[in-house]
């Protein structure tokens, strides 16, 4: 059964072609998310020195706790674009504003797409009004503002989740975008998550890294690291309902993290030219922060990444790649399952059938690595795609 | 005019196949560098805790900096094997120490090819006399030995200098190979660098990580650093002449890190699958460390390298690796030179002719980065390869 997915109460959203990245393409470019009464907000954002302006515009409007609207375009990040970006992207969200009837600083912005280029600020501007317009709180206008987010991604992605707090249905729903230049901290390029429960600022600014955390910050494509890269997070109390005691804030942070972990994953699995999925699990770490390194190294190679594309048990990469991680670790605190199978038992080889191996890889799209380390009691889940020939493809062929 | 490679005085080689990957196979496989008086020697190793077993046993044995020889096998690289690919490694420098009459710890051992598999002793122990017996100073046995140490390597790597020190003319020769699994610390697989030089112990100790750290430090190919690399430093004395003064250690040390230096672009030039050569120059960082991440920042991004693969001067992508490498950076002090083509300039897009600059990178194998930093006086330089299909391919289909 497939989900209809839904906006939470009190909220609306709006697409169109405006021709961001060319005067030609018909592809949906500019999206707009509005919520009927003001939102508590928090954001989470690119570690990167160099980030966009909307990054920038937003993350500065943010501390407030407070918003009414998000803008999103994508075809054009509006990154290194010096002070002409920025004074582009708060013109975007002064015309939502004047529309909205609101002050500008209530309007966070988005961009996403290539990078160095200014906006088409005269084909965004008469199209906000247009964009006003066409604000509704249907099934499809969620679906047509996934839409216009995407760039090289294949499929939108959306992701809802419904709890019953007092007696009262609330509703988490998020939007994102992402197939490449990803990298942990954060990993998708922009996602918007709304939730009509009754929200203080501080219990958003709480509440949206944690579920960030074990989510948009466990996953890898490429390594690289977005300029652009957000997370969102409004709610607009539409419900009525807060979180009064620890369980309601329980039930909410899981829908929270449910929604964000569900959207993370349907990046990889867009992952650009990915024919694997590949999940790793990493146990028995001395920390999170541990575990998360000897992950990341793994994810990030890419021997371990065409081994998987070349349905290849080459375990030996993915041991070599813990060695390299930054982790104190001895080799006979170290085991490895590859789809379930022990290849590798504290530091001695352990024999396999190879044929068997590689073809649970050639014949399913999902692979488990899982490493087992013999030095705590952390387990970490990571997310991470395979690196294929259409992957250079893509990419070796982006502006030009 | 092509160099013609010599042994320093007092060494010779031998290589020869003995099926180390499998009994089929009929490639060079196990190498033997001699020399006939005992060496002062030096070794410089992987970071990887996860290190290879003749990584472990030589390691072990260059405190006391000397050494009679080195043997090596490709094919194989005696890794993730427990104690008994302790014991393997040990018996391979014992055989050969019994040949030469000395002690097992005169002998080091150096191998590479896949992790994991235990070695076939039973045709390499019955090789080892039979290699001894073909040693030779020859041009065409140190051609032997760079051919025998090669895995996914099209060609055999060697670099010689000379130099006249005292009248006497002082000759540096090294091997090497290497073309994936290259990370900084190390970036290579396997080399060893061999002089006629007289060097005391603590000399080569103090010469060999100069040489290593602005050559093999300073390139990657995918950032997967390899259990097994080691370059190892011999010098006999042979030639009489030793380094009485700071002059005679400059010119050795030139002697020395240019030799590195040429070996290190020659993994570079030979990297898995590449199109280009690309050379990242910092300048202006505030210290050695943070221009280092910087270049491998840049090096490490397969959005960077997709982009000079499909000759993209796609700038965005090489300008936000600067941002997530770790050093404390104002986008307004960065500006960037492709081939030449200044496209960023203190943080702000300068227009250009893509066609043109395209057309630079599509043409040339050589590739040019310069990151002009403003924030010290810093310069490094690094070499990486770009990233194509066939890197993928090559890597898809290694074991299996």
């Amino acid at each position: 059964m497939e989900t209809v997915f839904q906006f939470p109460m009190g909220f609306k959203g709006a697409a169109l072609n405006c021709g961001v990245k060319s005067v030609e393409s018909t592809k949906l470019d500019l999206a707009l998310v509005v919520s009927d009464l003001p939102c508590s907000a928090a954001g989470v954002f690119t570690t990167n020195l160099v980030c966009g302006a909307p990054v920038k515009v937003s993350r500065s409007r943010l501390p407030q706790g407070q918003a009414r609207a998000v803008v999103l375009n994508s075809g054009n990040s509006n990154a290194c674009t010096g002070e002409r970006g920025i004074d582009d992207a708060k013109q975007m969200t002064a015309l939502v504003a004047a529309e909205l009837g609101c002050g500008s600083n209530d309007i966070l912005v988005c961009s996403t797409g290539v990078i160095g280029r200014f906006l088409p600020m005269d084909r965004i501007a008469p199209a906000i009004p247009e964009v006003v317009q066409q604000l509704a709180e249907t099934t499809d206008a969620l679906g047509l503002v996934a839409k216009a987010m995407m760039t090289t991604d294949t499929v939108p992605k959306l992701s809802m989740r419904q709890i019953v707090l007092h007696g009262q249905t609330v509703t988490v729903t998020g939007v994102c975008k992402g197939a490449a230049m990803i990298a942990p901290n954060m990993a998708t390029m922009l996602s918007v998550i709304m939730t009509d429960a009754k929200l203080l600022p501080a219990e958003c600014h709480a509440m949206l890294p944690l579920a960030v955390n074990d989510s948009f910050n466990c996953i890898s494509v490429d390594g690289h690291e977005s300029t652009s890269d957000s997370v969102i997070l409004l709610a607009n109390g539409a419900s009525g309902t807060g979180i009064d005691s620890p369980t309601d804030r329980m039930q909410l942070q899981a829908a929270l993290n449910e929604v964000a972990s569900e959207l993370a994953q349907k990046i990889i699995h867009d992952a650009e030219g990915a024919d694997h999925f590949i999940q790793i699990d990493v146990y028995g770490a001395r920390d999170r922060q541990e575990a998360f390194r000897v992950a990341k190294s793994i994810a990030e190679s890419p021997l371990v990444k065409t081994a998987i594309t070349g349905a290849d048990p080459n375990w030996g990469r993915i041991v070599s790649a813990v060695g390299y991680a930054g982790v104190s670790l001895k080799e006979e605190e170290i085991s490895l399952k590859l789809n379930g199978y022990l290849l590798y038992e504290k530091g001695v080889p352990v024999d396999f059938d190879a044929a068997i191996v590689s073809g649970t890889i050639r014949d399913n799209r999902e692979v488990s690595v899982e490493l087992y380390l013999e030095v705590g009691s952390q387990h970490l889940r990571f997310w991470t795609a395979d690196l294929t020939k259409m992957y250079v493809e893509l990419n070796a062929d982006y502006t030009t």
